[in-house]
C-alpha cells in the first residue's frame, strides 16, 4: 500500500509531485493551477468569509467522509449569512505513512461535494507531521462568498418569529457516535452531511424575509436556539412533537440516555421567520428534496429574564432545555 | 496549571467561555464580535487569497512561536502577490491538556504580529482533540487581501532579471532544528520570523518594475529558484559569495552536512527585477530595517534546455544546485 511520506510535506521535490498528482488532477481549476503563494480574484460586492478545521472521527462514516464534510461545512457556513459560495482554500495536515489511497478519495469526495454549489478550490496547503503526532488527517476550509441576501444575524430574531427546521435532527452526531462505539441499529445511522447553499438559494430567491439561518453542527439544535435566545434576547416555545427526528437517532438517545437536541447536524438548515412567511417559506423547503421534513418547530417569545429555550412536550407540560456542556462528543466534525 | 479540555472544543458553554475569554479578548474588532458563521466584509477591488496550516515543532523558538510565525506567513504571502493583507482566519486544532497559559501567550502574538500590518484576524474557529492525537498545538491562517501591485508571478521573470535577496537566508530553519536537535552555537540562532508587509509596501509604492516576489518559507532560496526557473524557464547564475548568510548558520550548517541554501526563512523576501531597476529596489530594500543586508545575488540566463539553478563559487568554478527533495526538516513551519 502507498503511504504518504514525510518527504512529501518537505516543500521539495516530492511535495510538488503529491500536488500535480492529486490536488492538480482533482482540483484543477485556472486560479489553482497558477501555483502562487496568493489567488487573485475579482470580487465586486459585499463578501462572506469563513474558517473551520475539521477533526472528525472516523474519518469514513456512513453518509461521507472528512472530505465531503469538511467543504459541505464551509459552504454551509456562507449560506446561512445569505452568501452563494465562490471560492474556498484548503489546508491538509496529514500524519506520516496516511494511506495515499486514502488521502485520494478524500479529495475526490472534496471534489464533487463542491460541485454541488459551484465552489472554486483555489488555494491550498500541504503539512506532513511525522507519525503519531497527529490522527491520520486533519483538514480546514476557508471560505469565501458573495453575499445575496443581507441581514440574516444571530441578533436578528423578532418575539413573534417562528423557527423552521429543514430535517431530523442530530443524523450525523447519531451516525458518528454508533460507528465509533460499535453500535449498530436495525436501521442503520446514516450522516447527514450535505451542502444547503442550493436550497438557500431557492430560500433567498422567493423574496420572503428571512431574520437567521443557521446550519446545527456542534452542540445541535440546543446550540442554534441558545445562541439566537443570548444574541436576540428572546427565548423560544418549541413544541417537543414537532422536531423531526428520525427512529434510529431516537433509538439510538434512547440506548445512550442522550438528548437528541444536542447532537450535530450537517446538512440541516433552522431558519427564523416572521409568522407571516412562515407558510410561503416552509413550503419552498418542503418542495426540495434535502427538505421534506421540515416543520415549523416553535417561536420565539418575550425573554422575561435570562433568555431560555422551553420545551413544550405533547402531554403538555413544559420543561427547559439545557445548553449544551461538556465533553458531548470530541471530534463530531 | 490551567489546561485546555476536551469540552473547551465541544460547541457548549465551556467553548463560548473560551472563546471570549481568549480570542475575543485579544482579537476582538467590530467584525470577530459578531460571531456569525462567516463575516460579511465590504471589498472594492481585485484581491488575494491564500492559506497555510502551522505545525512547527518547537512551539517557542528564540524569534517567535507558531502564532506569530502563523500570522507572518499568511501577510508574507499576501504580499509577495502584491496584496496588501487586510483579513485573516485562524483556525486552532489543539491537544487535550495543552497548556491554557501557553495558549493564550500564543494568541497574544497574535495579536500583535497583525498589528504590524494592519491585517485584521476576522473568523476563527476551534477544535479540542483527545490527548495523544496531536502533538500540542496546529494553527491554520488564511488571509484575504487588496491587489495594489499586478503582475508579480513566478512565471513572470525575465532573462537577464536581477535576483535580490533581503537578507541571511536559512535563520528559521537553523534556529528550529539547533533548538530541536539540543545543539547551542557560541552565537545563538535567532528565526527571522517576521512580517515582511512594510517591506513589500515600500518597494511596490516605489513604481519600480517588479517581475516576482516571493518568500523562501520550507525548501528555502533553492526551492523559490528552482519553482521560478520550472514555471518561468529560465535558469539561474548565482554569485555564491553574495547570497547573505550569516555565521551562525553556516557553522550550523558545517556541523550537520546541510546546504544553507535549502534551510528556511521566515522573514526574508526574494525579488526579481529588471536590471534597470535592480539598484533602486536595492536601496529602497537596505534603507528598511528588515532588509539591511539585502545582497544581488544573481541573475536570470537562457535556460538551454532543462533550467537549473547554477552557483559560481568565489573560486569562479560552477556546480548546479539540486533542488531541495527528500526529508529536508520536518515540522519547520
Amino acid at each position: 500500500m502507498r503511504r504518504i511520506l514525510l518527504s512529501q510535506g518537505g516543500g521539495g521535490e516530492e511535495t510538488w509531485k503529491l500536488i500535480k498528482d492529486v490536488f492538480l488532477k482533482h482540483f484543477s481549476n485556472e486560479h489553482l493551477e497558477k501555483l502562487e503563494d496568493a489567488t487573485l480574484l475579482e470580487i465586486d460586492s459585499k463578501i462572506a468569509f469563513t474558517t473551520d478545521s475539521f477533526t472528525v472521527n472516523p474519518l469514513f462514516f456512513k453518509g461521507g467522509n472528512i472530505g465531503k464534510l469538511a467543504v459541505a461545512g464551509t459552504v454551509n457556513d456562507l449560506a446561512v449569512m445569505g452568501a452563494k459560495p465562490l471560492y474556498m482554500s484548503v489546508g491538509f495536515i496529514i500524519e506520516e505513512g496516511f494511506p495515499y489511497e486514502d488521502l485520494e478519495s478524500i479529495v475526490v469526495s472534496m471534489k464533487e461535494e463542491a460541485k454541488t454549489s459551484g465552489v472554486l478550490i483555489v488555494a491550498g496547503d500541504t503539512k506532513v507531521v511525522p507519525k503519531g503526532t497527529a490522527d491520520g488527517i486533519f483538514i480546514n476550509t476557508s471560505g469565501i462568498g458573495k453575499v445575496l441576501y443581507e441581514g440574516l444575524s444571530c441578533r436578528n430574531i423578532k418575539e413573534g418569529d417562528l423557527i423552521i427546521v429543514s430535517g431530523g435532527i442530530g443524523e450525523h452526531g447519531a451516525c458518528i457516535l454508533a460507528q465509533r462505539e460499535g453500535i449498530y441499529m436495525d436501521i442503520e445511522l446514516e450522516s447527514d452531511c450535505r451542502s444547503l447553499w442550493n436550497l438557500v438559494e431557492r430560500i433567498i430567491s422567493s423574496n420572503a424575509e428571512i431574520h437567521a439561518m443557521r446550519d446545527p453542527t456542534r452542540g445541535g439544535l440546543s446550540a442554534v436556539l441558545h445562541e439566537w435566545a443570548r444574541s436576540s434576547q428572546v427565548s423560544f416555545l418549541v413544541q417537543e412533537e414537532n422536531i423531526p427526528i428520525k427512529e434510529p437517532v431516537l433509538g439510538l438517545c434512547d440506548l445512550l440516555g442522550l438528548e437528541p437536541y444536542h447532537l450535530a447536524s450537517e446538512g440541516r438548515l433552522v431558519v427564523a421567520v416572521p409568522e407571516k412567511e412562515a407558510k410561503k417559506v416552509l413550503e419552498i423547503i418542503k418542495e426540495h428534496p434535502d427538505g421534506r421534513d421540515a416543520q415549523i418547530i416553535g417561536r420565539a417569545i418575550p425573554a422575561e429574564g435570562q433568555p431560555k429555550v422551553i420545551l413544550k412536550t405533547s402531554y403538555g407540560t413544559h420543561r427547559v432545555l439545557d445548553p449544551p456542556a461538556g465533553e458531548l462528543l470530541p471530534r463530531i466534525c
